[in-house]
């Protein structure tokens, strides 16, 4: 099978290896991800970004080609029994592709707004490990241990810990696709770097015991000689990404939106008010029942969007408010916090403030009202093994040697806003600034 | 407003020229592009193709947003009546957003599925003209005669000729935006041309008169010293991507498969059959009755996904194993025809083989077996007014002076092929070929 | 050794079949073709177009790597004997990267300007098998054969007819490069092509026996499912090149005048006139003299673009005249001769009245005045063995399966233009166009 | 004139305002720049930078170009005097012409190398107020004042500051240039930014009052809402440049070579030892006599070169073994000073060790030992009046609002290394570790 892809250009799955993806490929569950965007509702500021978590797991298992065939350049070093087979090559193009299977629509949204909904991850895990599947069919002919491989190697375990780390880790094939990916569809150029140059940097850290003295294989490093350009480049994208599509204001606007009607119509199911054109897992999941596989697997974008366009003339008065406000993308409005606004109880205080007016202008307030606070630890290399290697042999962390990740380590960036409805943004603005007729509000879509 | 496109970057509508431009991206209507493809099913070959028609109508405007900016830097040799005023310029920014208005789900399908169903054009139309859209609301609002003159100039009328081209002619914003857009979401890089230069090389023709003798404004021409290049380049990106997207042989043998689908349902519903989850404009148009405006603008691709979902299970089992091929991915197959068994004889001929051989399978022919032969002309200088313009005022025809252009005009390309579910394929592909254990057959995804 | 290169991105020549490559980088006929700019004057057009037939080379090596990759992913069809072993791809690397080391300063002026010279691939050819090179003896050490072998090869003979067609053949190494290469630092966009899909869609012909009915190794050919675009891209992204770059009229003009230069000095010289700090290597050539190896390669772009500034100031009226012109950029201009004008009758027509025009203004026409007439079949598939081979074994001709192609091939583009010095430009054109006032020629840069 | 620059595509100076930089253009003194590379010996480690300074003096009026388009479209809000006349726009054309006019061959290293030489900047002044030359005649032909003018600017100083920044600042055109132009040459992609988000992200500051209390036109400033992540990667750019190709080792170590090379003729020339080949400037220089501006402009790097590659043959053993290191490409090589090492007092016992290493060795250690520390402030906001300006007017500096920003400024880059020659890098890094096997020690070119 050869592809043509936009941001790796051409895909082959072609080996007798690779097999194993082209089966995967054909699944229902895989098939399913065509129908789920992997931004969510990001392309209403982002005109481009329409792109599937399908087109992601594709790429990510791309990516994972080309981890393996960097790894098999360099594991010649390892004693044999630490080499990538051809079977652990498997496990990492099955957990590569597999790895956000279980991504409802509009990705976390699901997971936070309905209370005691199981994350997606425990989903991938129930997907592939559930006899009825496509997904577990197919890894079970291959070998009847592979579908409980698969699932610890999404979560981050496996026998070869630089395998582990290819998939989950500081450059896993994750982020490497989604953040390419993501930056070619949104035209977000910032979030670019050079993958070749990543890939020609790995290399594998020094052995290591474990506690009974056996000798574990490496994990993940970084060459000391010329790999760390390509790593910080990695992580400014990173940050990059977050800063300008992440946690861009009308995409969490808008997310913040959908969540509060699915938050409403759990309300009122439980509540014994019907709702038409309820999803049946979500029916379930609002009156606490237990979500059936399959019934999960039927929500995609289009059922979601089909059920919120129908929920515009919902009774409820709020909930139709609401989709409404969706549909004609009326989002709710952000108000950046900055300096003091920004500490703890500067937030809970604008908020105090906002929930007033919202309140007294006939608006539900914890409906219409809320603060949102997203956070990234800009670069983090405490909680990763992973380490630069020098040509001496010499492992330093990466934020040891490298003027940029050094000053960027462990730093949070925090971008908290207060949203509400546009019609309260004078109101609000003004009482939370004490300033009649200004504000430091963004317009635009960026 | 400020956008960023991934395909001409920063966006941005700004000027009071451009304020209708905003205003009209807020309509329903508009945003209802937003849940329509721009290359229908093609995301099943090209994993990224899954743009909108929202993206590409933005993309035209900011095309069109150039197109004056250029027209502007050259109309001062004509007379002030002929200039691109700013009355006339918003005209073509409406027109440029608005030209795709009527697209229904999977563009062009649904009119050539159902028989006696309007063109889009003419959906388009429709929705500028009803006094119920927010479209025609927002055009009036800044000029009662606006409507007419968007509808005028979407099918290429205008009385600035040069303006009527820069929205429906060889180089048009329609065609500059879409080329580069489905080139940059597939990732054929053959699609690309260098917009910036064919803008330079814009130019204005000689003033013509008509019947009367009044002198017509001009009409658009191609600088002859430093334009071929730019123009040669947007013909063969147009031809590839023909060749290589919009004739792919599995987008065409899947958009084969839902008007066959599209078909079914509607013979099923005149023959007085329920369908389940019928749209209820596709009820109308199979009943030979008029649509709606209203029901027309509900159709969009999550309303005909879930239809097709839906479908799968119908009790015709015609219908049902139509959908079933669609959700699992095994579309028809396509055998290309060469040489003889290209011919209007030998595609008959070939066309009856497989008719015959579905038929004893138990297929019925007439749903399951066809010929898809799509064509293009490669370049066409006789239905355009278009012309080189050279530094002494001589004007000529492309083909004229371009050695490429001079050997592809006129000159169609040709793909027949033979569709045909793949339990045929080897049966047909023997008796076509007389050959029983080889085939020219593509596979894989180009 | 690891490189970045702005063209093919990271280039790595770090395996043991690759040490070739390292020592001979290291030579001094290498480090030389860094001091030769790879397009000569085209900087005078196109002023990023500086970079070097050093640059060049390492390319065309980076893509002898990648087609040696290629054709061992598909040489496991061939005898074991056909194969390409380590030695064989030594030769195909040595070759790349030593193609083009016999060219003197400002490219194929040298050889074209000064009758009797040797071609530069003569040079090649005694710098690769002369004892006393830094070349040679490399090659040498790793066999004694090798010289001989590469050699060989670099016109196109191996016994490895696929081989020598990837170093000489429609789709060689040396175009892949130059093509990319040029389009890159000139910014003609349309000299791009895919690289990856075209190699991806490399295999082998069919196996053919010699007279004697031995069987020989297959030659190149082209996979009929997926290739076709790949070629068609790449034979119009060498016309463009052509067209845009090669063929543009302001480098055309000023390698005439740095032809006309040298053409004069050894005119003089032969006269026996003393011309200051001629190079010695030009004084023998001059003189009919052989020019030894080490006087030949003490030439490069450094030293010419010396001498020819010394030369602002020689004595001979014409000489410094020539020189002054080529230092203050006052280069001959062109004018494209078109339609009848463009046949030989026209052309030796107009050749002729411009003469005139030249000696009765006092300019000695056979220096200042002259006919360019460059020519280039877009696509030849007679003379090389490519072709295509479909799944079913089947090969063609390339032009008779692709449309484009069957429309280029054997059309022979041909751009003749009258060159003459500035002063005389209004009175030539209006005495060839009759027609005092006006002109078709070309003005800036492009 | 219109050119196609790599960097920017389509360039055009074409308007009566822009006149000025045609005629600019033809300038000897311009013209010039067309035979000095931009980045020096850059070309050694990167092989594709053969780049000329005059490429870039295009680029960067090219840049000015669209500073003047952005600062049109926002001068709207200043009183009329303090607008971008059509004089005020040529001041800044020509300024960004031809600010780096003065350097020499090889860039830096002459004025470094040679005690006592004018800085470029001061050649960049003689160049222009001297009524000799080209440029004076040109830009005093349009206004007497006008030569005194662009010095000023080139230095930075201008009535309207917004302007002097423009040429001058942390943003100037000069680095908006230079970054993308190394970037595309070297093949750093890191060293891209997004310009057009750059100068659409521009705004004018607060007017402030001088001294007198008249109010004098506003500085640059940043748009608060949308340009942050502009500035941001403009900074990272410029930051991974620095890392990668200014203070690349092999640059770095060429440079120094060539340093060693000149002061080395200086001094054998001031001992009253002959040297052949010396350029006169050079022989001036080195005696402390004044250079007079004709002498100057005849260096280039052609002159340069020929008269490195003479001194191979010097008598001087210094000279001719230092030439023949530079021409066979054995340069200097750098050991990375790291941790203690890189402190001032590591420093130097690091050098006193080499020193001891080399003496003993028979180099005379002046000559072929030495510390180069290059470093970089990575993010400045004192020294420029660059601020952020927020929709209600606040203006803030970047560094305070920029998550990134606020952690690089003041932030010193350091990239210490000792430089001997090849011969002797075992010992000495032996020495200096106290480890006789290891060293971490860069390979390779990057």
């Amino acid at each position: 099978m050869i592809l043509r892809d936009p941001v790796h250009g051409l895909v082959s799955f072609e080996t007798d290896e690779q097999r194993i993806v082209v089966e995967l490929l054909s699944a229902r569950e895989v098939q399913r991800l065509r129908r789920i965007r992997q931004l969510g509702l990001a392309s209403l500021a982002y005109p481009g970004a329409d792109h599937t978590r399908f087109s992601h797991a594709v790429g990510a298992t791309h990516v994972m080609v080309r981890f393996i065939e960097r790894l098999r350049a360099i594991h010649g070093e390892l004693p044999f029994w630490q080499r990538l087979t051809t079977e652990r090559a498997r496990d990492g193009l099955a957990a590569a592709l597999l790895h956000d299977l279980g991504h409802g629509p509009y990705s976390h949204l699901f997971e936070e707004a309905l209370p005691g909904s199981p994350r997606h991850e425990t989903w991938t895990e129930r997907i592939v490990l559930d006899p009825g599947t496509d997904v577990h069919r197919i890894l079970h002919g291959f070998d009847p241990t592979l579908p409980d491989r698969v699932v610890a190697l999404v979560h981050g375990r496996h026998e070869l810990p630089y395998l582990a780390r290819a998939v989950s880790g500081t450059f896993d094939v994750d982020r490497c696709d989604y953040l390419l990916r993501d930056a070619h569809f949104t035209g977000v150029s910032y979030g670019s770097f050079d993958l070749d140059w990543l890939l020609r940097s790995l290399r594998l850290g020094s052995p290591r015991g474990d506690a009974s003295g056996r000798e574990l294989a490496p994990s993940l490093a970084i060459d000391g000689a010329k790999g760390l350009p390509a790593i910080e480049s990695f992580v400014l994208a990173r940050l990059f990404m977050f800063q300008q599509v992440y946690f861009h204001k009308a995409s969490r606007a808008s997310e913040r939106l959908v969540g509060k009607i699915l938050e409403r119509v759990s309300t009122l199911l439980r509540d014994g008010t019907s709702v038409p054109a309820v999803p049946s897992a979500l029916v379930l999941q609002a009156l606490g029942a237990e979500v059936p596989l399959g019934e999960y697997l039927d929500l995609d974008d289009a059922v979601m969007s089909s059920a919120l366009s129908t929920w515009r003339s919902a009774r409820d008065p709020i909930l139709s408010d609401l989709a409404q406000r969706l549909h004609t993308r009326r989002l709710f409005k952000g108000f950046e916090l900055y300096g003091e606004h920004a500490t703890p109880e500067g937030r809970a205080r604008c908020l105090a403030v906002a929930r007033d007016i919202a309140r007294n202008a006939g608006f539900e307030p914890d409906v219409y009202v809320g603060i949102d606070a997203p956070s990234l630890v800009a670069f983090d290399d405490e909680h990763d093994p992973l380490t630069v290697i020098f040509p001496d042999g010499t492992e330093r962390k990466p934020g040891d040697v490298s003027f940029l990740l050094g000053r960027l380590r462990g730093q949070t960036l925090l971008r908290p806003r207060l949203l509400f409805p546009e019609e309260l943004r004078e109101a609000i603005v003004a009482a939370v600034t004490g300033n009649a007729g200004t504000s430091r509000e963004e317009r635009g879509s960026e």
